[in-house]
């Protein structure tokens, strides 16, 4: 009986369309379904693509894997995954892996690779971003998991992910949760990444007083150039489409309430965690909550605003894209940022450089920006912000007059800038010779005897607010 | 043999205060530690104050509780407040009560009021703000747990409590996690509210170049207006002071690294999970890391900013007063959103304008503003935000100009100010009539199928991006 090479569990569009991706590679794939209807629907209508091995029971699933096994599950988190790792595990062997492709909290795949560590199974947890698409064609992966389990694993992956220059976008990430990690950091960043191409939109809508369609050709520009990416392009269809039913531009009947799923939040919330700045993340994830509190904004329609001028200067598109890029670079600054703490805190030693060598394709993020990025780590690769590459210090350089003036604009104009204005506070604050987080410490001496240290002295010190003031060594 | 009318146990500063304020109202209080020594100090120090039942041992200490027992624990929140739990529930009976009077998390209070309940015993997470003086003189009490709980333990807590026109600072706040959940969020206010006056003494430091002795007294005369408050309060003090082993402004002497427990952070982290937008406290939360992290800053000190030029306008203070104000509006409006979610969450029933009403007093964050937000949770108790009340939403269209100009400024002259500025960002996000959340979504269902909404008619629908654009019901 011939064995499959690798198997996929879980058969919604995700799994189907990465199995499929196996089987064109010339892999043979061994499938498995809840439902077995669906795993005959993948045979029967797409069984030309490669070699298929149709399993109807676990067992038999399990079965058809050539040793080790290569198990990979692409399920919804949380608790159905770890129902088919329970289903599954009895039937592998010591050295046969698990590979969860699905969007696990990282904080889930540790618990789940130590337990099943113990029992000599290898367990993968594997970002996997693209969308449908790119599970067909060629997605970004992120496999964390022992680096034994990635010489068994890593080529098949490398196959089928997307290539870029060549380079598979896909590298062994770093130990148990690395993987689930960085793909929830990349889901930040692409919040980020959105909320302030949303906001540049806005300013060239209302502050510009351009039409959506005038605006899809100022992305479409702005594609050709630093911003080129596959968000700024889609922003351009999207800003370009037309409602057939109404004949309006489609961005205006679509509903302004923006949904969110999860990681976003995630990404903020480990941020918190690991004391990490993420503010353009934040600030992204607070932009949807706003949108969707329809009774919120409902009753906060009649707030006085200002009167809307529209800017006449015809260098306005220009400062926007130059604060589009500085606040980019922020946000970007700020989730590896988060990466490197996260891999500190975890012990994984992830390669910064190489995150973004293997986002450059494939993946939501994707963008010509990444190269510099990667160069930006290949340069130096304990450099403690990408703020100080020389690259980017001197366009956040070259970009901060129009960055400061749209950021003034907005407030003045009334448009939320919040995405761009905590981009411009995180850099000003980085750069501040003296912050006032000195009063906040002497704040926080004065009414809870919390202490502070010095500018000129080592050691922690408290002074008797309540009584003549002096101060003593706490 | 007296018995104690409540017992307290942790006396390190807060639980001594505490115990002696007790005994100060003349309740015969038990006192315990895990160390007799301390318990010994207290009777020596404080003996005179009232009538101390000291106990050596946890069995002396129950036993010399009335029934039902009340029995406060004031020790190290997480681990610590689990082993005295543990301790001192066998020796209890039911109707007995524990009081957690620590900053514990209010999901750790959910889960063991929940397990001391099914053993009888009612379990009350208190809040209780005021540091150590306020433990004292009479703190800020919010205490969670059953009504009847409440019953046997509000009169003391009451009578303990800070009184502000005659009424306590103390009220039962609602079940289990309640009074935990907004002691939270007061804590989370009380960062951006510290944020807030940072920013504006580093404005009025860098932008009108005012010295900190000069700053002191716009802070003196601010607290004798609309700002009133413990806090504008000992700003003014803490820049007014003078280090005297160097003569210099003590807030220049002070490191600018500020420090951090937790609470902020938690508040935070369950707004998102909440689907709470608290951009005011999450910047002040990042604020604060950002400045410890001293490497990131060093490297980041070269980076470019503008030439800054001293602010001239005799009214640039006045402005800033609004800016704070108007901030300090948002940053309340979104906590005491915080917390209808979480009542809303949880089933707690939270009266928001009594919260407003206890915090009036005792606390870090007591301000006479907080009349105002009684005042408008009285006259709309279902009101969806602070903002649409009248006279904040006054105060708040009287400021915006002044806020706006703030805004813009500290962009120009790079001074960091992302609490104003996404409190701004927020004022003008809920009172938009379109956000550009739309294009969010477009892009979303563009690049996931994640479908949108439309303005015009009922259903999800996706467009095929991929083929001919047409729209689909999802």
């Amino acid at each position: 009986m011939e064995k499959a090479r690798i198997g996929v569990t879980g058969l919604a569009v995700m799994g189907r369309n990465l199995a499929r991706n196996l089987a064109r590679h010339g892999h043979p794939v061994a499938v498995h379904n809840r439902t077995a209807a669906r795993t005959r629907a993948l045979v029967d209508e797409f069984g030309d693509e490669g070699t298929f091995l149709p399993a109807e029971t676990a067992e038999r699933f399990a079965a058809s894997l050539e040793r080790p096994r290569r198990l990979v599950i692409m399920v919804k988190a949380g608790g159905p995954t770890d129902a088919v790792i329970d289903e599954f595990a009895p039937l592998l062997e010591p050295g046969d892996m698990i590979v969860d492709g699905g969007n696990a909290n990282f904080v889930d795949t540790r618990r789940r690779e130590s337990a099943l560590r113990e029992r000599g199974i290898h367990f993968v947890g594997a970002g996997i971003s693209g969308g449908e698409e790119g599970a067909l064609h060629g997605p970004s992966i992120m496999p964390g998991g022992s680096a034994e389990s990635y010489a068994a694993l890593g080529p098949l992956l490398e196959d089928i992910a997307a290539k870029v220059d060549g380079t598979p976008c896909c590298t062994h990430v770093g130990p148990d949760g690395a993987g689930h990690f960085v793909k929830m950091v990349h889901n930040g960043i692409e919040y980020a990444d959105m909320q302030l191409i949303a906001e540049s939109y806005d300013l060239l809508r209302h502050a510009a007083g351009l039409a959506p369609a005038e605006i899809a050709e100022v992305f479409r520009t702005w594609n050709t150039g630093r911003l080129g990416s596959y968000l700024i392009e889609i922003t351009a269809e999207v800003l370009a489409h037309t409602d057939a039913s109404t004949g309006r531009p489609f961005v205006d009947v679509v509903l302004d309430q923006a949904e969110q799923k999860g990681t976003g939040r995630w990404t903020v919330q480990t941020a918190l965690d690991l004391g990490v700045p993420v503010g353009g993340i934040a600030e992204a994830v607070f932009a949807r909550a706003v949108s969707g509190h329809a009774a919120l904004r409902e009753a906060a329609r009649g707030l006085p605003g200002p009167p809307r001028a529209a800017i006449a200067d015809p260098g306005f598109a220009d400062a926007v894209e130059k604060a589009l890029y500085a606040s980019k670079i922020v946000a970007y600054a700020q989730g590896f940022h988060e990466i490197q703490a996260g891999s500190a805190e975890y012990g994984w030693n992830i390669d910064l450089g190489a995150m973004a060598t293997i986002w450059r394709g494939g993946c939501i993020i994707r963008a010509r920006f990444l190269d510099r990025i990667r160069a930006a780590y290949e340069a130096d690769p304990r450099t403690p912000t990408l703020l100080t590459d020389d690259h980017f210090a001197e366009a956040a350089g070259d970009a901060q007059d129009a960055w400061r003036e749209v950021v003034a604009t907005a407030a003045r104009l009334g448009i939320p800038a919040p995405g761009f204005s905590t981009a411009l506070a995180y850099y000003d604050s980085l750069r501040a010779d003296r912050l006032p987080a000195a009063l906040t410490q002497g704040q926080r001496d004065f009414f809870g005897a919390h202490t502070y240290r010095r500018v000129d002295r080592d050691g922690s010190f408290h002074t008797l607010w309540g009584a003549d003031r002096t101060e003593v060594t706490a």
